[in-house]
Protein backbone atom coordinates (compact mmCIF):
# COMPACT_ATOMS: atom_id res chain seq x y z
CA UNK A 1 0.00 0.00 0.00
CA UNK A 2 1.35 3.37 -1.20
CA UNK A 3 2.20 6.52 0.56
CA UNK A 4 0.28 9.88 -1.26
CA UNK A 5 2.30 12.43 -1.30
CA UNK A 6 0.18 15.80 -1.95
CA UNK A 7 2.89 18.19 -3.61
CA UNK A 8 2.31 21.60 -4.32
CA UNK A 9 3.21 22.40 -7.75
CA UNK A 10 3.77 26.01 -6.98
CA UNK A 11 2.38 28.74 -9.45
CA UNK A 12 4.02 27.95 -13.18
CA UNK A 13 7.62 28.74 -13.18
CA UNK A 14 9.07 25.24 -13.30
CA UNK A 15 12.09 26.73 -11.15
CA UNK A 16 9.74 27.64 -8.35
CA UNK A 17 8.98 24.05 -7.66
CA UNK A 18 10.58 22.78 -4.70
CA UNK A 19 13.42 20.44 -4.42
CA UNK A 20 11.55 17.95 -2.64
CA UNK A 21 8.65 18.33 -5.33
CA UNK A 22 11.12 18.17 -8.17
CA UNK A 23 12.70 14.92 -6.84
CA UNK A 24 9.17 13.09 -6.13
CA UNK A 25 8.04 13.84 -9.89
CA UNK A 26 11.37 12.19 -11.00
CA UNK A 27 10.81 9.45 -9.04
CA UNK A 28 7.39 8.82 -9.15
CA UNK A 29 5.32 6.24 -11.18
CA UNK A 30 2.15 7.86 -11.22
CA UNK A 31 1.47 12.17 -10.52
CA UNK A 32 -2.16 12.76 -10.40
CA UNK A 33 -2.93 16.36 -11.41
CA UNK A 34 -4.62 19.30 -12.05
CA UNK A 35 -5.71 21.49 -14.64
CA UNK A 36 -3.74 24.64 -13.18
CA UNK A 37 -0.46 22.49 -13.33
CA UNK A 38 1.97 23.89 -15.69
CA UNK A 39 2.83 21.61 -18.99
CA UNK A 40 6.65 22.38 -18.28
CA UNK A 41 6.28 21.33 -14.91
CA UNK A 42 4.39 18.08 -16.73
CA UNK A 43 7.30 17.40 -19.09
CA UNK A 44 9.68 16.90 -15.88
CA UNK A 45 7.67 13.52 -14.96
CA UNK A 46 9.04 10.70 -16.94
CA UNK A 47 6.25 8.36 -15.28
CA UNK A 48 2.73 7.92 -15.81
CA UNK A 49 0.68 11.02 -15.92
CA UNK A 50 -2.85 11.15 -14.86
CA UNK A 51 -5.57 14.28 -15.29
CA UNK A 52 -7.97 14.56 -13.11
CA UNK A 53 -8.50 18.17 -13.37
CA UNK A 54 -12.14 19.92 -12.83
CA UNK A 55 -13.92 23.51 -13.61
CA UNK A 56 -14.23 25.93 -11.40
CA UNK A 57 -16.88 25.16 -8.97
CA UNK A 58 -17.53 21.54 -10.17
CA UNK A 59 -17.79 19.12 -7.79
CA UNK A 60 -19.53 16.07 -8.91
CA UNK A 61 -16.02 14.94 -9.87
CA UNK A 62 -14.16 15.51 -5.76
CA UNK A 63 -15.54 11.73 -5.31
CA UNK A 64 -13.98 10.00 -8.43
CA UNK A 65 -10.89 11.65 -7.73
CA UNK A 66 -10.66 10.29 -4.46
CA UNK A 67 -11.44 7.13 -5.43
CA UNK A 68 -8.76 7.35 -8.59
CA UNK A 69 -6.18 8.21 -5.52
CA UNK A 70 -7.16 5.36 -3.64
CA UNK A 71 -6.94 2.68 -6.29
CA UNK A 72 -3.31 4.09 -7.38
CA UNK A 73 -2.57 3.92 -3.91
CA UNK A 74 -3.39 -0.08 -3.22
CA UNK A 75 -1.54 -0.66 -6.62
CA UNK A 76 2.14 1.60 -6.46
CA UNK A 77 4.67 1.59 -4.19
CA UNK A 78 3.83 5.71 -3.74
CA UNK A 79 1.76 8.22 -5.50
CA UNK A 80 2.10 11.93 -6.03
CA UNK A 81 -1.16 14.13 -6.02
CA UNK A 82 0.32 17.43 -7.83
CA UNK A 83 -1.99 20.52 -7.06
CA UNK A 84 -1.09 24.03 -8.86
CA UNK A 85 0.16 26.41 -6.10
CA UNK A 86 0.32 25.01 -2.49
CA UNK A 87 -2.09 21.54 -2.05
CA UNK A 88 -3.42 23.26 1.15
CA UNK A 89 -4.72 26.32 0.10
CA UNK A 90 -8.17 26.56 -1.90
CA UNK A 91 -7.41 23.21 -3.30
CA UNK A 92 -9.36 21.07 -1.43
CA UNK A 93 -6.26 19.23 -0.34
CA UNK A 94 -7.38 18.74 3.38
CA UNK A 95 -10.41 16.99 2.13
CA UNK A 96 -8.25 14.27 -0.02
CA UNK A 97 -5.99 13.68 2.64
CA UNK A 98 -8.98 13.01 4.80
CA UNK A 99 -10.42 10.28 2.81
CA UNK A 100 -6.87 8.81 2.24
CA UNK A 101 -6.27 8.78 6.10
CA UNK A 102 -9.58 7.21 6.61
CA UNK A 103 -8.82 4.41 4.41
CA UNK A 104 -5.58 3.78 5.71
CA UNK A 105 -3.55 5.26 3.33
CA UNK A 106 -0.38 7.53 4.51
CA UNK A 107 -0.43 11.11 3.60
CA UNK A 108 2.82 13.14 3.87
CA UNK A 109 1.91 16.90 2.59
CA UNK A 110 4.57 18.78 0.59
CA UNK A 111 4.03 22.73 0.39
CA UNK A 112 4.39 24.80 -2.55
CA UNK A 113 5.07 28.29 -3.16
CA UNK A 114 1.18 29.21 -2.68
CA UNK A 115 -0.46 31.20 -6.62
CA UNK A 116 -0.92 34.06 -3.68
CA UNK A 117 2.30 35.39 -3.32
CA UNK A 118 3.14 34.50 -7.07
CA UNK A 119 3.15 37.98 -8.57
CA UNK A 120 6.45 38.96 -6.19
CA UNK A 121 4.43 42.07 -4.43
CA UNK A 122 4.87 42.53 -0.83
CA UNK A 123 1.49 41.80 0.48
CA UNK A 124 2.08 43.12 3.70
CA UNK A 125 3.94 46.90 4.12
CA UNK A 126 5.39 49.13 6.69
CA UNK A 127 2.48 51.44 7.24
CA UNK A 128 0.10 50.22 4.39
CA UNK A 129 -0.88 46.49 5.86
CA UNK A 130 0.40 44.58 8.36
CA UNK A 131 -1.42 41.55 7.21
CA UNK A 132 -3.66 40.35 4.31
CA UNK A 133 -6.52 38.13 3.43
CA UNK A 134 -7.33 35.38 0.83
CA UNK A 135 -10.51 34.16 -0.94
CA UNK A 136 -11.74 32.28 -3.05
CA UNK A 137 -14.77 33.50 -5.50
CA UNK A 138 -16.37 30.13 -5.78
CA UNK A 139 -17.39 28.11 -3.12
CA UNK A 140 -17.01 24.37 -3.63
CA UNK A 141 -20.39 23.35 -5.61
CA UNK A 142 -20.27 26.55 -7.47
CA UNK A 143 -22.09 29.05 -4.69
CA UNK A 144 -21.32 32.58 -4.10
CA UNK A 145 -18.64 33.24 -0.85
CA UNK A 146 -19.84 35.41 2.06
CA UNK A 147 -16.83 37.58 1.64
CA UNK A 148 -17.86 40.03 5.20
CA UNK A 149 -15.29 38.24 6.70
CA UNK A 150 -12.31 39.13 4.53
CA UNK A 151 -13.59 42.87 3.40
CA UNK A 152 -11.71 44.76 6.06
CA UNK A 153 -8.37 43.73 5.39
CA UNK A 154 -5.87 46.15 4.31
CA UNK A 155 -4.93 43.64 1.60
CA UNK A 156 -7.14 41.13 0.34
CA UNK A 157 -6.33 38.49 -1.81
CA UNK A 158 -9.05 36.87 -4.34
CA UNK A 159 -8.71 33.42 -6.04
CA UNK A 160 -10.73 31.99 -9.03
CA UNK A 161 -12.42 35.45 -8.89
CA UNK A 162 -12.10 36.56 -12.23
CA UNK A 163 -15.22 35.24 -13.54
CA UNK A 164 -17.30 36.66 -10.83
CA UNK A 165 -15.16 39.89 -10.78
CA UNK A 166 -18.26 42.46 -10.85
CA UNK A 167 -19.92 40.69 -8.14
CA UNK A 168 -17.52 40.52 -6.34
CA UNK A 169 -16.39 44.19 -6.75
CA UNK A 170 -19.72 45.44 -5.57
CA UNK A 171 -20.15 43.14 -2.77
CA UNK A 172 -16.94 44.59 -1.44
CA UNK A 173 -18.02 48.45 -2.12
CA UNK A 174 -21.52 47.28 0.13
CA UNK A 175 -18.93 46.23 2.71
CA UNK A 176 -17.09 49.32 3.28
CA UNK A 177 -14.24 49.17 0.35
CA UNK A 178 -13.95 52.54 -1.60
CA UNK A 179 -14.23 52.88 -5.68
CA UNK A 180 -10.72 54.40 -5.89
CA UNK A 181 -8.72 51.58 -3.91
CA UNK A 182 -6.38 50.25 -6.69
CA UNK A 183 -6.14 46.38 -7.47
CA UNK A 184 -4.13 44.36 -10.05
CA UNK A 185 -5.12 41.70 -11.63
CA UNK A 186 -2.15 38.62 -12.62
CA UNK A 187 -3.23 36.33 -15.58
CA UNK A 188 -0.85 33.54 -15.21
CA UNK A 189 1.38 34.92 -12.89
CA UNK A 190 4.83 32.95 -13.37
CA UNK A 191 4.55 32.08 -16.87
CA UNK A 192 5.66 33.42 -20.04
CA UNK A 193 2.03 34.70 -20.43
CA UNK A 194 1.58 36.63 -17.50
CA UNK A 195 0.11 40.14 -17.77
CA UNK A 196 -0.81 42.40 -14.92
CA UNK A 197 -3.94 44.88 -14.96
CA UNK A 198 -4.19 47.27 -12.69
CA UNK A 199 -7.78 48.85 -12.22
CA UNK A 200 -9.61 51.02 -9.79
CA UNK A 201 -11.97 48.60 -7.48
CA UNK A 202 -14.98 50.99 -8.74
CA UNK A 203 -14.32 50.25 -12.41
CA UNK A 204 -14.39 46.45 -11.93
CA UNK A 205 -17.72 47.12 -10.32
CA UNK A 206 -19.06 48.53 -13.10
CA UNK A 207 -17.69 45.87 -15.54
CA UNK A 208 -15.04 48.37 -17.54
CA UNK A 209 -12.00 45.82 -16.66
CA UNK A 210 -11.41 42.54 -19.20
CA UNK A 211 -9.44 39.53 -17.77
CA UNK A 212 -9.13 36.01 -18.16
CA UNK A 213 -8.96 33.85 -16.06
CA UNK A 214 -6.78 31.88 -14.37
CA UNK A 215 -5.72 35.55 -12.92
CA UNK A 216 -5.16 36.30 -9.53
CA UNK A 217 -6.94 39.65 -8.12
CA UNK A 218 -4.70 41.76 -5.02
CA UNK A 219 -6.76 44.69 -3.66
CA UNK A 220 -5.13 47.49 -1.64
CA UNK A 221 -2.53 49.98 -1.71
CA UNK A 222 0.28 47.35 -1.23
CA UNK A 223 0.18 46.91 -5.64
CA UNK A 224 0.95 50.69 -5.57
CA UNK A 225 4.20 50.30 -3.49
CA UNK A 226 6.65 49.13 -6.43
CA UNK A 227 5.15 51.71 -8.92
CA UNK A 228 6.60 54.59 -6.59
CA UNK A 229 9.87 53.38 -7.60
CA UNK A 230 11.64 54.97 -10.95
CA UNK A 231 9.60 53.90 -13.69
CA UNK A 232 11.78 51.41 -15.00
CA UNK A 233 10.82 49.28 -12.05
CA UNK A 234 8.58 47.18 -13.44
CA UNK A 235 10.32 46.20 -16.93
CA UNK A 236 13.23 45.87 -13.85
CA UNK A 237 11.05 43.07 -11.74
CA UNK A 238 10.26 41.28 -15.08
CA UNK A 239 11.95 37.91 -14.76
CA UNK B 1 26.53 47.17 -10.62
CA UNK B 2 25.17 43.65 -9.43
CA UNK B 3 21.21 42.72 -9.67
CA UNK B 4 19.90 41.63 -6.12
CA UNK B 5 17.80 39.00 -5.85
CA UNK B 6 15.11 38.94 -3.01
CA UNK B 7 14.76 35.03 -2.08
CA UNK B 8 12.48 33.11 -0.30
CA UNK B 9 14.45 30.73 2.33
CA UNK B 10 10.47 28.71 2.99
CA UNK B 11 10.23 27.61 6.09
CA UNK B 12 12.94 25.45 7.60
CA UNK B 13 13.80 22.41 5.82
CA UNK B 14 15.89 22.66 2.85
CA UNK B 15 13.77 20.49 0.73
CA UNK B 16 11.11 22.93 0.38
CA UNK B 17 13.68 25.40 -1.10
CA UNK B 18 12.61 25.94 -4.45
CA UNK B 19 15.17 24.94 -7.56
CA UNK B 20 15.43 28.96 -8.39
CA UNK B 21 16.90 29.25 -4.63
CA UNK B 22 18.67 26.62 -4.94
CA UNK B 23 20.70 27.46 -8.27
CA UNK B 24 21.35 31.12 -6.83
CA UNK B 25 22.59 29.75 -2.99
CA UNK B 26 24.81 27.92 -5.10
CA UNK B 27 26.70 30.92 -7.49
CA UNK B 28 25.75 33.68 -4.99
CA UNK B 29 29.15 35.48 -4.54
CA UNK B 30 27.78 36.71 -1.15
CA UNK B 31 24.15 36.05 0.60
CA UNK B 32 22.76 38.39 2.87
CA UNK B 33 20.31 36.28 5.69
CA UNK B 34 18.09 36.51 8.09
CA UNK B 35 17.58 35.44 11.78
CA UNK B 36 15.04 32.59 10.63
CA UNK B 37 16.92 31.25 7.65
CA UNK B 38 18.01 27.44 8.95
CA UNK B 39 21.77 26.74 9.46
CA UNK B 40 21.36 23.57 6.97
CA UNK B 41 20.10 26.08 3.99
CA UNK B 42 23.25 28.27 4.59
CA UNK B 43 25.10 25.17 4.92
CA UNK B 44 24.46 24.88 1.12
CA UNK B 45 26.16 28.12 0.55
CA UNK B 46 29.93 28.68 -0.60
CA UNK B 47 30.03 32.14 -1.31
CA UNK B 48 30.04 34.83 1.33
CA UNK B 49 27.17 34.93 4.25
CA UNK B 50 26.24 37.92 5.48
CA UNK B 51 24.09 37.76 8.94
CA UNK B 52 21.95 40.62 9.00
CA UNK B 53 19.12 39.43 11.43
CA UNK B 54 16.75 41.66 13.66
CA UNK B 55 15.10 40.63 16.36
CA UNK B 56 11.04 40.89 16.16
CA UNK B 57 9.72 44.43 15.94
CA UNK B 58 13.63 45.70 15.92
CA UNK B 59 13.70 48.71 13.01
CA UNK B 60 16.09 50.68 13.92
CA UNK B 61 18.51 48.06 11.86
CA UNK B 62 16.45 47.98 8.69
CA UNK B 63 18.66 51.24 7.21
CA UNK B 64 22.06 49.91 8.21
CA UNK B 65 20.67 46.56 5.87
CA UNK B 66 19.54 49.17 3.31
CA UNK B 67 22.84 50.52 2.81
CA UNK B 68 24.73 46.95 2.93
CA UNK B 69 22.71 45.91 0.59
CA UNK B 70 23.38 48.57 -1.28
CA UNK B 71 27.36 48.36 -1.02
CA UNK B 72 26.97 44.73 -1.89
CA UNK B 73 25.21 45.59 -5.12
CA UNK B 74 27.62 47.80 -6.54
CA UNK B 75 30.70 45.54 -5.41
CA UNK B 76 29.44 42.66 -6.99
CA UNK B 77 28.09 41.04 -10.21
CA UNK B 78 25.17 39.96 -7.95
CA UNK B 79 23.36 39.43 -4.39
CA UNK B 80 21.29 37.24 -2.94
CA UNK B 81 19.10 38.67 0.19
CA UNK B 82 17.80 35.75 1.79
CA UNK B 83 14.66 35.72 3.64
CA UNK B 84 12.94 33.06 5.85
CA UNK B 85 9.57 32.14 4.06
CA UNK B 86 8.64 34.25 1.42
CA UNK B 87 10.75 37.44 0.92
CA UNK B 88 7.58 39.88 0.75
CA UNK B 89 5.14 39.35 3.26
CA UNK B 90 6.14 39.99 6.75
CA UNK B 91 9.81 40.15 6.04
CA UNK B 92 10.50 43.72 5.08
CA UNK B 93 10.66 42.56 1.20
CA UNK B 94 8.55 45.75 -0.34
CA UNK B 95 11.10 47.87 1.46
CA UNK B 96 13.96 46.74 0.18
CA UNK B 97 13.25 46.43 -3.22
CA UNK B 98 11.67 49.89 -3.42
CA UNK B 99 15.09 51.38 -1.68
CA UNK B 100 17.25 49.63 -4.52
CA UNK B 101 15.15 49.82 -7.13
CA UNK B 102 15.18 53.73 -6.09
CA UNK B 103 18.69 53.70 -6.12
CA UNK B 104 19.28 52.04 -9.73
CA UNK B 105 19.57 48.70 -8.83
CA UNK B 106 17.52 45.67 -10.36
CA UNK B 107 16.18 43.30 -8.51
CA UNK B 108 14.34 40.34 -9.11
CA UNK B 109 11.74 38.40 -6.40
CA UNK B 110 12.25 34.61 -5.85
CA UNK B 111 9.00 33.31 -4.10
CA UNK B 112 9.40 30.88 -2.03
CA UNK B 113 7.08 28.91 -0.07
CA UNK B 114 5.41 30.66 3.17
CA UNK B 115 5.62 29.54 6.88
CA UNK B 116 2.09 30.19 6.79
CA UNK B 117 1.59 27.32 4.72
CA UNK B 118 4.36 25.40 6.09
CA UNK B 119 2.63 23.15 8.74
CA UNK B 120 0.82 21.40 5.76
CA UNK B 121 -2.58 22.03 7.46
CA UNK B 122 -5.27 23.06 5.26
CA UNK B 123 -5.87 26.30 5.78
CA UNK B 124 -9.41 26.23 3.25
CA UNK B 125 -11.41 23.35 3.95
CA UNK B 126 -14.89 22.59 2.58
CA UNK B 127 -17.79 23.63 4.97
CA UNK B 128 -15.06 25.31 7.50
CA UNK B 129 -12.90 27.80 5.74
CA UNK B 130 -13.49 29.20 2.17
CA UNK B 131 -10.40 31.46 3.20
CA UNK B 132 -7.68 32.90 5.28
CA UNK B 133 -6.35 35.47 7.03
CA UNK B 134 -2.49 36.20 8.25
CA UNK B 135 -1.28 39.15 10.54
CA UNK B 136 1.66 39.78 12.28
CA UNK B 137 1.92 40.50 16.04
CA UNK B 138 4.25 43.38 15.81
CA UNK B 139 4.12 45.84 14.04
CA UNK B 140 7.57 47.10 12.45
CA UNK B 141 8.95 49.45 15.10
CA UNK B 142 7.55 47.03 18.06
CA UNK B 143 3.70 47.93 18.03
CA UNK B 144 0.60 46.52 18.44
CA UNK B 145 -1.35 45.62 15.84
CA UNK B 146 -5.00 46.65 15.07
CA UNK B 147 -6.51 43.16 14.54
CA UNK B 148 -9.81 43.84 13.78
CA UNK B 149 -9.83 43.77 10.14
CA UNK B 150 -8.93 39.96 10.49
CA UNK B 151 -10.23 38.79 13.14
CA UNK B 152 -13.73 37.86 11.37
CA UNK B 153 -11.48 35.21 9.00
CA UNK B 154 -12.58 31.65 9.51
CA UNK B 155 -8.79 30.90 9.56
CA UNK B 156 -6.27 32.90 10.71
CA UNK B 157 -2.49 32.31 11.44
CA UNK B 158 -0.63 34.52 13.60
CA UNK B 159 3.27 35.14 12.90
CA UNK B 160 5.52 36.52 15.68
CA UNK B 161 2.91 35.94 18.24
CA UNK B 162 4.21 34.35 20.55
CA UNK B 163 5.15 36.51 22.99
CA UNK B 164 2.34 38.35 22.68
CA UNK B 165 -0.04 35.53 22.67
CA UNK B 166 -1.78 36.28 25.98
CA UNK B 167 -3.00 40.08 24.52
CA UNK B 168 -3.57 38.77 20.67
CA UNK B 169 -6.03 36.03 22.36
CA UNK B 170 -7.84 38.37 24.97
CA UNK B 171 -7.87 40.65 22.34
CA UNK B 172 -9.53 38.51 19.51
CA UNK B 173 -11.91 37.17 22.17
CA UNK B 174 -13.40 41.05 22.54
CA UNK B 175 -13.69 41.46 18.77
CA UNK B 176 -16.16 38.00 18.75
CA UNK B 177 -13.89 34.69 18.79
CA UNK B 178 -15.20 31.94 20.98
CA UNK B 179 -13.09 30.40 23.63
CA UNK B 180 -13.86 27.07 22.59
CA UNK B 181 -12.02 27.44 19.63
CA UNK B 182 -9.23 25.23 18.68
CA UNK B 183 -6.01 26.67 17.94
CA UNK B 184 -2.63 24.84 17.33
CA UNK B 185 1.03 26.85 17.93
CA UNK B 186 3.63 25.32 15.67
CA UNK B 187 6.92 25.64 16.86
CA UNK B 188 9.82 25.98 14.25
CA UNK B 189 7.44 24.17 11.60
CA UNK B 190 9.24 21.59 9.14
CA UNK B 191 12.25 21.72 11.21
CA UNK B 192 13.33 17.99 13.06
CA UNK B 193 12.56 20.40 16.29
CA UNK B 194 8.91 20.97 15.41
CA UNK B 195 6.47 20.88 17.83
CA UNK B 196 2.85 20.99 17.52
CA UNK B 197 0.76 22.64 20.49
CA UNK B 198 -3.34 22.50 20.95
CA UNK B 199 -4.71 25.19 22.32
CA UNK B 200 -8.53 26.40 22.99
CA UNK B 201 -8.26 30.40 22.04
CA UNK B 202 -9.67 30.31 26.07
CA UNK B 203 -6.54 28.72 27.59
CA UNK B 204 -4.55 30.93 25.24
CA UNK B 205 -6.02 33.95 27.02
CA UNK B 206 -5.55 33.06 30.64
CA UNK B 207 -1.84 32.87 30.18
CA UNK B 208 -2.03 28.45 30.53
CA UNK B 209 -0.22 27.77 27.17
CA UNK B 210 3.42 27.74 27.02
CA UNK B 211 4.91 28.10 23.83
CA UNK B 212 8.76 28.92 22.47
CA UNK B 213 9.52 31.00 19.82
CA UNK B 214 9.61 31.29 16.36
CA UNK B 215 5.88 29.53 16.31
CA UNK B 216 3.23 29.60 13.68
CA UNK B 217 -0.11 29.93 15.89
CA UNK B 218 -3.13 29.00 13.79
CA UNK B 219 -6.81 29.93 14.47
CA UNK B 220 -9.60 27.95 13.26
CA UNK B 221 -11.98 24.83 12.84
CA UNK B 222 -9.20 23.83 10.28
CA UNK B 223 -6.64 22.73 13.08
CA UNK B 224 -8.43 19.66 13.81
CA UNK B 225 -9.51 18.81 10.12
CA UNK B 226 -6.45 16.19 9.80
CA UNK B 227 -5.42 15.79 13.49
CA UNK B 228 -8.68 13.97 14.66
CA UNK B 229 -9.13 11.95 11.35
CA UNK B 230 -11.22 9.79 11.33
CA UNK B 231 -13.29 9.84 14.48
CA UNK B 232 -14.11 13.66 15.36
CA UNK B 233 -13.47 15.06 11.89
CA UNK B 234 -16.65 13.40 10.69
CA UNK B 235 -18.84 15.85 12.35
CA UNK B 236 -17.33 18.71 11.82
CA UNK B 237 -17.58 18.24 7.85
CA UNK B 238 -21.42 17.13 8.21
CA UNK B 239 -21.97 21.04 9.67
Amino acid sequence: MGKVYLVGAGPGDPELLTLKAFHLLQRAPVVLHDRLVDGRILDLVPGQKVYVGKEEGESEKQEAIHRLLLSYARRYPFVVRLKGGDPMVFGRGGEEALFLLRHGIPVEVVPGVSSVLSPGLPLTHRGLAHGFAAVSGVLEGGGYPDLSPFAQAPTLVVLMGVKRRVWIAQELLRLGRVPEEPTLFVERATTPKERRIPARLGEVAQGKVAVEAPALWILGEVVRVLEEAPRETEALLRR
